[in-house]
């Protein structure tokens, strides 16, 4: 396909683009908002018949890009999840955001939602704000998430800020919990949540798929599915919503080794990336080689490199802009404490930024999470070609001294002995060879208890190692298919002149790939033997695999034309004889004539990406459109 | 593929088959219990790597063999789903089972499974019993699905039934409702469910679908999702399950014409079909041609019989056996009130039939109901051609005198005469002209009231009408995809004689199009030589879109092969040269000897469908393989 021209669209506000974009997609039910004939409910949608199938096409080109072409081990979990799992990943305690309540009528708010949008409101209504003010307004906005509940309160009581709904007061915010929680079985007894990612299901399953795997790291699981986030009060459309599907990857790594043997395969990209350390120098994003940002230090290590790559062929090949793509590190204040580094794939749309992928190293916290909890020792080996000779710290705590000293605590002592690290115990053990004895914390006791050389005993022992054991770092790239797919929706999108003065068409770029429809058959004219090549062709069609629109209604062909333009078909072919045809490239808008008995396989080609529109237009002669059809617009 | 050869396999015990089954298929990761780690959860269970690619290719193909073949709109909506829609679908108040809890430790129980048990377990051990006993409790048997609460309790009260695992009493059977019940939005002021079907997000959708269909009848919708039942004590596997992936066909037609325009691709298939009267009569399923069964009035209607026989296409082709699948219709008691005809494809498991597809033909009860309660109109509407005049009855109530005559009662009456028949309106004005007053039956106010002339005019007036507007009728074909995938493992499993005595070796004879990987390239031996030339040929079969596994171990070429076998691989490519390959087929064994430029088109033609093994024994030379390689088996 040619590049999509840039028409009207280019001049149009930002809002009048969204509405433009929205308006299209709602009429054309590539989404609608879910139970419309009961009033909807926020942050639910349903993706209508064109909507569904380049959500398909999405998901069928993840799975080929990642799951196939990199043999990953897929899986497929339940939403369901029981509570304990969720204590052990932390989003039982820390899946939250701040909340306020309009204190008479019980209406619930995000507490950062609305200082924000109170400091916004300031900073552009109102002009009698002195520079300090101004200063003030924006400093909120740029630590906004860093805020705790505490602070949150502090600022929405200072600037009197109320529901905006009713002016009534506000509660101080409080954590609400985003998970949807329902309850397991018939008892009552079970709790559980519809689960907040897909990752959970992979974790636990480590075990099974390393066993899958041979044994041998590194490897990679990755699930499709829905997610479910029970947000305070979604906004946004189709970016925020409650329901979503997500597409996860969780890449077990040896954290000694975070090489990948086909970064050469993308260390020659360049694209925009937007790291830590420009980003608080108040810079811009700026156009980086992968391969040097990993050399460099920038990004952390190879494999999370690999995979910022892997992700950016995999969305430009969707059709998103490449200059509307950056690669943002986390800065400091966003990344969790055991994280070893972050960056997020972002997409411009019409509501600035938007973080679609997530690409983390999140080390070894969730096995060592799940570990815990469940007591399963979730953890690789590698086996020593020859066995090595170790150092090894040796605690050999004595029961029976211990028992005597301290009794019921006898237990806590001798764990907190065991547990201490390598300087702590040769410390302890020169105290106890110059002293004889030594204050020792058990924190689980919360006091200090005096240790005796007879109680316990030190050594560095040297050993013969055969392999070593160590839980899998985990490198992952997780993929908001919603998000993608509305930022594909704005990006394909654009408006061209109609017939009528002042009217514009509405298109959608959409690549071969991606495109909800391949092609459309159309009789030029309402003509028995027309209908009958019509159909051929289709049937051909149906053959090849290709999704097609036979339209034989009476319509013009311009105003069949401009309704196939707008779900994005990305070829017409027109039956105007009954030896060759007439086919129609959307964006070009380029006509080319093709026997009957070839055309489909020439659409399949270009649909297949075997050949781009350019290539078959060298190869077929031109066809020339009468304009009083071409441009005729939907009544 | 050749047909899977029975082996040892059928001689086995239904119980000794079913745990050579499942041992297979959780050894390697076809499924597993869900969060095992955490001690799992009843009736969830994950997919892992090739139970997962398995499913993906039963979608894939329901996705070809229905939406895209009959051009169906595919919606995708969401799990949760606000009180209001699935009160009117009747969910929330009849979407229950009942239970009979423990009344010392609260242990649940479905009190019809409890009475089952015993009636089986006294047929099956208790060798006093007379012939009367024995009737009654066959009698039970038969009847278990239409007893009431009451009646349940009275029998396990009879009987003397107590909590199976702590002997303690159980309470009076109660309805559970089986929708996992959550909370929408943080106000807590919202219920919501989590889905126990998909259907109803399209019934909801119908206006938009109807239109985005050009405004015509018939059309069908589809959707692929997961649907949740929180069972009470979830039991047989993966049949019965807590979270399940239902795929649902709404095919919406005009309830006075559901010829369908393609019965005739299907009429001449025959297959075990067991009509209500049959099953009445204690005969068994016979074979049927769902021509014949239509034509008959066995099946209501072409509509409903062309989705029977597009379902036993669709089964069969992924593999069912189709001597052990059957059609069977739903007797009266089964039968929503509403349901004009429902068949049922079971398919024969080692736990008897089990119900995996349903056809309805449910009438306009879900399009009504959701009209009802949404106040949206879900009609279609039919324009003539010519307009036609039609006869019309058209009563008019006198506003005037009924509120004289019946104040506050009024509307009551007014709405009664409004909903006359036209048989009762006739009687009664015939009544009115001769007597000047009837009695009249107002259900709304449970009583007769006294309906005077001047209250109500009764005519039948000619009109002009150019179009009809109606309630479409819809059937529904809905799939358990989970159920049907488990019977797909059953059917496709057999075992055969290993190398050492008494082995037995699994294999899952899965045809090439539900296959999890399709073919494996095994180097012969560890030669570098043969490695390079596995590698070239793994490169093309990615290209030509093959799933594949490359294994370099350097086991036995029979332990490799008895590996991919039990994962149910149709192909595996050896390389044992560097020009010309063997290529094995799973089920024969057979194998012959391809180019290595040519052999990933060859895997890819027999994987397509477009060729079969045998098609391709004949064009290539035999291999003989050595005895001792084949046949030898896992450690």
């Amino acid at each position: 396909m040619a590049a999509a021209p840039a028409g009207g669209t280019a001049a149009m506000s930002r809002d009048a683009f969204r509405a433009a974009v929205t308006n299209t997609l709602e009429r054309r039910l590539f989404f609608v908002p879910s139970f419309k004939i009961y009033g909807g409910v926020a942050g639910l949608y349903d993706y209508g018949p064109p909507g569904c199938a380049v959500k398909a096409n999405v998901l069928a080109s993840w799975r080929q890009h990642f799951v196939l072409e990199e043999g990953m081990l897929e899986v497929d979990c339940p939403c369901v999840t029981p509570e304990v799992v969720l204590k052990a990943s932390g989003h039982v305690e820390k899946f939250t955001d701040l909340m306020v309540k309009d204190e008479k009528t019980g209406s619930c708010y995000r507490a950062d939602h609305l200082l924000k949008d109170f400091c916004k409101d300031k900073l552009e209504k109102d002009h009698t704000l002195s520079p300090e003010q101004a200063e003030e307004y924006n400093n909120i906005l740029a630590i906004l998430d860093d805020l705790s509940a505490e602070q949150l309160g502090a600022k929405i009581r200072e600037f009197g800020i109320v529901a905006p709904d009713t002016k009534n007061p506000l509660s101080d915010p409080y954590p609400f919990n985003l998970m949807f929680q329902t309850s397991i079985g018939p008892s009552g007894l079970s709790p559980g949540y519809m689960r907040p990612e897909t990752a959970q299901g992979i974790f636990v399953n480590f075990k099974d798929l390393y066993y899958y795997n041979g044994n041998k790291l590194p490897f990679a699981a990755a699930q499709i599915g829905q997610a479910f986030r029970n947000e305070i009060s979604p906004r946004q459309g189709l970016l925020r919503v409650r329901e979503f599907t997500l597409a996860e990857i969780e890449h077990f790594v040896d954290p000694e080794d975070k090489s990948h043997p086909k970064f050469g395969d993308v260390s020659d990209l360049e694209f925009l990336m937007f790291p830590r350390e420009d980003q608080m120098a108040g810079k811009s994003a700026r156009r980086l080689k992968i391969g040097d940002a990993v050399s460099e230090g920038t990004v952390n290590n190879e494999t999370l490199g690999y995979f910022i790559g892997r992700v950016y062929l995999f969305l430009t090949q969707l059709g998103i802009d490449k200059d509307r793509l950056r690669f943002r590190q986390h800065l400091p204040n966003e990344m969790a404490h055991y994280a070893a580094d972050c960056w997020d794939a972002e997409i411009e749309c019409s509501y600035g930024w938007i973080e679609c992928v997530g690409i983390a190293d999140r080390s070894a916290y969730d096995l060592r999470a799940h570990s815990d909890k469940s007591g399963e020792k979730l953890e690789a080996h590698e086996k020593f070609a020859e066995p090595r000779e170790v150092e090894k710290l040796v605690i050999t705590p004595s029961k029976k001294e211990l028992g005597l000293a301290f009794k019921g605590n006898q237990r806590m002592v001798l764990e907190a002995l065991e547990a201490m690290g390598e300087t702590e115990a040769l410390d302890m053990k020169a105290a106890l060879e110059s002293k004889g004895e030594v204050e020792f914390k058990v924190c689980t006791l919360g006091k200090d208890v005096t240790i005796k050389k007879s109680m316990v005993s030190i050594n560095i022992e040297k050993k013969k190692e055969h392999q070593r054991k160590f839980t899998p770092s985990v490198i992952e790239p997780s993929f908001g298919i919603g998000r993608i797919i509305y930022c594909l929706f704005e990006h394909c999108f654009y408006q061209r002149p109609g017939k009528a003065e002042d009217e514009q068409l509405n298109v959608f770029g959409f690549p071969p790939l991606v495109a909800p429809i391949k092609c459309t058959v159309f009789p030029l004219v309402k003509l028995e033997k027309f209908e009958v090549v019509a159909k051929k062709i289709s049937k051909a069609l149906t053959a090849a695999g290709v999704s097609h629109i036979i339209d034989m209604t009476g319509n013009t062909i311009g105003k069949r034309y401009a309704r196939t333009d707008e779900i994005g078909v990305p070829l017409a072919i027109t039956v105007d004889n009954t030896t060759s045809v007439t086919v129609r490239d959307r964006d070009s808008k380029d006509q080319i004539r093709v026997e009957v008995d070839e055309v489909a396989s020439v659409v399949k080609e270009v649909m297949d990406g075997q050949s781009t529109w350019a290539d078959i237009m060298w190869r077929y002669p031109a066809h020339t459109a009468s304009a009083a059809d071409e441009e005729e617009a939907e009544p």
